[in-house]
């Protein structure tokens, strides 16, 4: 019933994680009414966005080039290392501006149900990069079940090496703004027990 | 800080509308993980969007030709003419299956809010199209104020021009699986203002 080019690039909005059917309608018939300029920096913007970024070799951060930015800044501690899940993480953590160390991205964190182990993560590159001079690995894994396990396969892996090299976790507590009232057990439970002298 | 494809693949995302910037990144690291292939169909679907796609010059419906194949349909009824806002109305029409005369798209409904005055919009061409084998133009604008007012400044046109056809509006009340507990008190006066003999 749609005509053609509408219908495709309603396919491609459907593919999209959190577009429905219907969202995907509205965004393409929107898009017949943005100016043709707008369209087509769109289309560039997808067709160039692959062969112009890179996985850095050293921390699997995306960037245009390998080793990525962050890497090469030499005004960055080389001693300590953030794991993240996945490059948002980074940027999040980046617009902080707190951390100024390195980083390293493990593109996903273990989940034996989708069938992802550890050899399908960074996890390997990780433990390579830790050498005598390193001096702390911060696991910024989220606050999930998955992320808990990849933090404590990746501790215990660095303690059965005999690695020396602090491991720890960014704290777990009440984030700023919000409700004692409606935080859940967990969360009170680790405010409570990550609690520190005023 | 972010890589300059990555960050204008979010720009083009964050154009459209209830795209944050937080869904734009999103859907862009998401699309680095899509294969070549679905990333080409998607920049070609851009692409090509606008060049193969028509306003139908009879009812203002888009189509991949002009007059689009609804008007070209020689089963449907002419006589009967049902009055929309915009394309996504007619598809929604259509999937219905239980339409089958012509449509005439408006484009858009009366705002002066928004500086849209009756020569915006379709009106004119919907009269040019009513002659003496016209019966019926229904009005299935959305019920909102704007619709409303488009309504009534169609129907007092077409009395004002002395055009012998009949002019209806499409049915308020409750929706299908709604809960008359939770209806609002306009759609509840609507509902027994319109009530029928069972």
């Amino acid at each position: 019933m749609l005509p053609k080019p509408l219908q495709n690039l309603i396919d491609s909005f459907s593919r999209l994680p959190s577009i429905g059917p219907k969202t995907a309608e509205r965004l393409s018939f929107y898009l017949l009414k943005e100016t043709d300029q707008n369209i087509k920096l769109f289309a560039q913007a997808l067709s160039s966005l692959k062969s112009n970024l890179f996985f850095c070799t050293t921390c699997f951060n995306i960037d245009e080039k390998s080793p990525c930015r962050i890497c090469e800044d030499d005004k960055r501690n080389k001693n300590i290392i953030c794991v993240l899940e996945n490059p948002l993480d980074l940027i999040s953590i980046e617009k902080s501006g707190i951390f100024k160390g390195q980083y390293h991205v493990l593109n996903g964190v273990l989940s034996p149900i989708d069938g992802i182990g550890p050899n399908d993560l960074k996890i390997n590159e990780l433990i390579a990069r830790i050498d005598k001079n390193t001096q702390e690995i911060i696991l910024a894994l989220n606050p999930s079940m998955e992320g808990e396990a990849t933090s404590q396969y990746i501790k215990s892996k660095i303690d059965t090496l005999g690695l020396k090299v602090q491991v720890t976790r960014i704290a777990r507590g009440l984030p700023t703004g919000s409700n004692i009232e409606y935080a859940d057990e967990v969360t009170i439970q680790n405010a409570l027990e990550g609690r520190r002298n005023l």
